[in-house]
């Protein structure tokens, strides 16, 4: 854990010293936010959708975020043509299956992703993430699963099927590659009153993917890091208006050396 | 009205206790303000315009709200199949005609969601509600027309003539059905010096409708508690930046009795 | 110099009294900021990017803004036909090309604009706006310039090619027609660290086109302005997010009297 901890401050300083460009395809509500809070924590951020470009805007980037948070047919074409780019390039992609399970179309998309591309990170609540398995899985019992506690053993499992790491984020957060297990303790409860936190940790996923070729100790440096801007920005917020606000200047002002120290990690 | 005071308060206790989900179908420039008043309000917002889930997903929502701020071919007719479908399913619409008068394909796309679905609350400035008239009475005098007292009796009889209640919204706030008439007193200068917060409005007042089944009711409750949050937050700003964020402070801080005690209205 | 700086705070002053319509397609990253600082300043956003409608839209406007940081083929279009109906009506265009230079699709479309319709402005960092040179020009090396003082003597040729003004902006801002060559030195670190500083640089220089017919005036007066709210919203930040917010509060703020004494140029 203690190795872990120091290296969530060494990749956050990777990031300041190295300011990867981050290539998002993400939703309407959230791009804002997202870009602020990458170039907050020193990272550069670009959006680009087009299917003529998007092949040659991953090229140069360090990382590619897929969020399927507000969809159409055309983005849907984009996302699968940069992720495959990215996949040929050997670049990390971070999916955000945003709604996966609620409708028909979000979860055949976020299938159809992970089927075409090498997805490196998936991000997303228990709902989301548990949606991804197979049918025959689905049946066994997801319907049933609420809490990240309750998700553990099927996300290790399925991050096996998949071949991927799986980030389940709530209350605590969970990470797994089907091997490690971490649990992330930091956070704090008004991050769920901001639209976008969760896409935004996606993002910032990107970033730390862009620094560190491990998946698990990149994803966990990435929510350790916003769950603690989320303990510091409520100690100077009002309400969800000011706590955005405060977020992304924690973000800005935490140092490396305050991430290793105040990180909360939990190995099992 | 001491009545509708109280009543606004109720309403917005069982929003912060039910939770609705708000299904927007709305512009790119407020998705995200929008989204943050809603989940400051207690509501629950979802951002969904592709023409393959919006009727999957409308299904699961406590109110539709339709905002055709930043409008496109593929964006008309998802409102309108997401409009039809929750008229099937008997859910409140919230209409917000934002340009309509202004250019003739917002004015038609206006008449056309009317036309098609069974709005239950239109709401915009006095000029885009005026709009809506049929072309006869519109050379009745609609040009004419620029404040919000002097659109009272006009207001009237639209909304008897489309069958819907009319929220116009101004330094006093006007809310008919053809045989009630309300005026809200609450508000600030600086929420006209904010984008969105018409349209921020609308979508709270989806949030109303799912939890009341009274359409002037609904949105006397809604214009009120956001007039009272525009009052909160103009205490504490210095601008329409600061203003913006107190803004979505108040709402997330206002309690219910706080509103039905400082809700103003007028009732003729 | 006084001359300029006398104008700049009459042109804000003018601004506030006529309050000009600024006609926006835009990227969907910095809808929400742009809008909120043309309120912010006295003038009246509108963003519309329908075929259908652009130009009976900009027929209403004072000015034209064109900002291609997130395209695609639908809206290339509408910001060519928008393009092309204000050029005829002889209405001041200003051009942001978001990432010129960086894909081929975005050098394309920027050229694309500049030879179809009338700019009267274009606003970029020195990448973007050096990249609008013609090929064999930029052989000549285009690629080795990076700071804004160096572009100089290439901008100035380049403007007189395309018959515009450029705006290079940077921690000094550089203007010229060709033959008039302003720098403005206000400005602020932390307008990096925000998503949009420059998009709504692009906008806010659109606000003052459409009060003053001298192109360079009109930018000098914009960029000075926004660099001035830049150093008044530093004072009172802790990060990114409070700066963003506090640079909207000054943009209202900053009086036309401020303005004029507190801008920084050096005329060369």
């Amino acid at each position: 854990m203690s190795n872990l901890a120091e290296k969530a401050g060494h990749n956050l300083d990777l990031i300041k010293v190295q300011k990867p460009l981050i290539h998002n395809i993400t939703n309407y509500v959230v791009m804002n936010f997202t870009a602020n809070a990458l170039l907050s924590v020193g990272a550069s951020p670009v959006m680009a959708h087009a299917e003529e470009e998007v092949e040659e805007m991953v090229a140069f980037a360090g990382a590619l975020v897929l969020n399927i948070g507000t969809l159409s047919d055309g983005w849907i074409r984009s996302m699968v043509k940069a992720g495959r780019k990215a996949s040929e390039l050997h670049k990390p992609i971070v999916l955000d299956p945003v709604g996966s399970g609620a409708t028909s179309l979000r979860t055949r998309t976020a299938r159809d992703i992970i089927e075409q591309t090498e997805v490196t990170v998936i991000r997303g609540n228990a709902s989301e993430v548990l949606s991804l398995k197979s049918e025959d899985a689905k049946t066994k019992g997801v319907d049933s699963v609420h809490a990240v506690e309750d998700a553990a053993d099927t996300a290790g499992i399925l991050a096996t099927e998949l071949g991927t790491t799986l980030a389940i984020t709530g209350p605590v957060d969970l990470v797994t590659d089907g091997s490690r297990v971490v649990r992330i303790l930091n956070g704090h409860p008004l991050m769920g009153q901001v639209t976008g936190t969760g896409c935004v940790a996606t993002a910032v996923t990107g970033a730390f993917l862009a620094v560190d070729p491990s998946p698990v100790d990149a994803v966990v440096s990435a929510l350790g890091f916003l769950g603690l801007a989320g303990e510091r920005a409520a100690q100077n917020a009002s309400g969800p208006g000011s706590f955005a606000v405060a977020f992304l200047d924690a973000l800005y002002s935490i140092t490396p050396e305050e991430l290793s120290k105040s990180i909360r990690l939990e190995l099992s």
